[in-house]
């Protein structure tokens, strides 16, 4: 039951908004009582926490496992974390649709510990940089931090744009974002 | 006092969101009547599309004076556009915010006709990268119009993180994104 709170909740807040939402809403959508939310959440905040938790540290874990992967190259670790962010946005569109546009309803300690999550995300772009400039996989004469920020948007910004029906499928596009980015855009003039 | 209206009016959007802020405390801010508020627009709305307007507008105008530059290189035009974007978003922060914030606020036929707007300005990025492609400034091999969307993605994300306190001034951002997009990550080995 639980996860299916989550679930109908995700749905409608994508669809109509987080304040626009009501735990009435909520329980009308699964014919259940109140008293069933209340079982499992405190709060409608509680449960717009619970499932940014479960997008970031889902979205972590897998980061993780790229970055202790000893046998991918510094370049396909990069690859393979820009493929996570589009086919993520693919995969679960409305709990990205949640997590982009709902955060700042978070209160605090809730808004820092997301934010905190978010920046750690980055960081371990930051680190596959470092390790690939040390390998001289990596060119080491741009800031990484800059040059991680910029792949995050090129890859976040696929959230307002990316179409699972489109032209290009999640894969072509982080080939055409990696080759973009590893390579240039530089022509023969 | 119409652009009093509209300037206290980003400023609240910005600060509590379009749908918290109501008539009344626009008017309130300004300390003038609703009756005042009517006279220049006909609805909050209204007011908001006005507001969206004026931002991308601005926004098209410049650009296509880039575009229209017989003395600048391909490359040079693009670095523009990303500094256009940078130095907007840290020059018109709050319009900004709202503009990437409210859009959803806006009903027909406001939101197609943002939603157009919007699609000149990535449109705008592609006419720079065919024609950098036909004089040999830029590769031919990658899709164009990905390209265009990587190239926005990367510097409209800066609205999340650019901080004009920060260690990077928007002129050094948009000079360490142009050599990541042109020359590429790519290290010796």
């Amino acid at each position: 039951m639980k996860e299916q709170i989550r679930q109908i909740s995700i749905q409608l807040f994508a669809e109509k908004g987080f304040k626009e939402t009501s735990i009435q809403d909520i329980v009308n959508a699964l014919d259940v009582t109140k008293g069933t939310f209340y079982y499992y959440f405190t709060s409608k905040e509680q449960l717009l926490m619970d499932i940014h938790l479960s997008y970031i540290d889902a979205l972590l874990e897998k980061q993780k496992a790229i970055l202790n992967d000893g046998n991918r190259s510094s370049r396909e670790k990069l690859y393979d974390v820009i493929f996570l962010l589009i086919h993520d946005i693919e995969k679960e569109g409305l709990s990205a649709k949640v997590y982009f546009r709902e955060m700042r309803n978070l209160s605090e300690p809730h808004f820092s510990k997301i934010a905190e999550k978010r920046e750690q995300f980055r960081k371990q772009i930051e680190a596959i940089l470092v390790e690939g400039m040390e390998k001289q996989e990596f060119r080491k004469d741009l800031p990484v931090d800059i040059v991680a920020l910029g792949v995050l948007g090129m890859a976040n910004w696929s959230y307002f744009w990316f179409n699972p029906e489109g032209r290009e499928s999640d894969r072509a596009v982080s080939d055409i974002f990696m080759k973009l980015l590893l390579e240039g855009l530089k022509g023969s003039q």
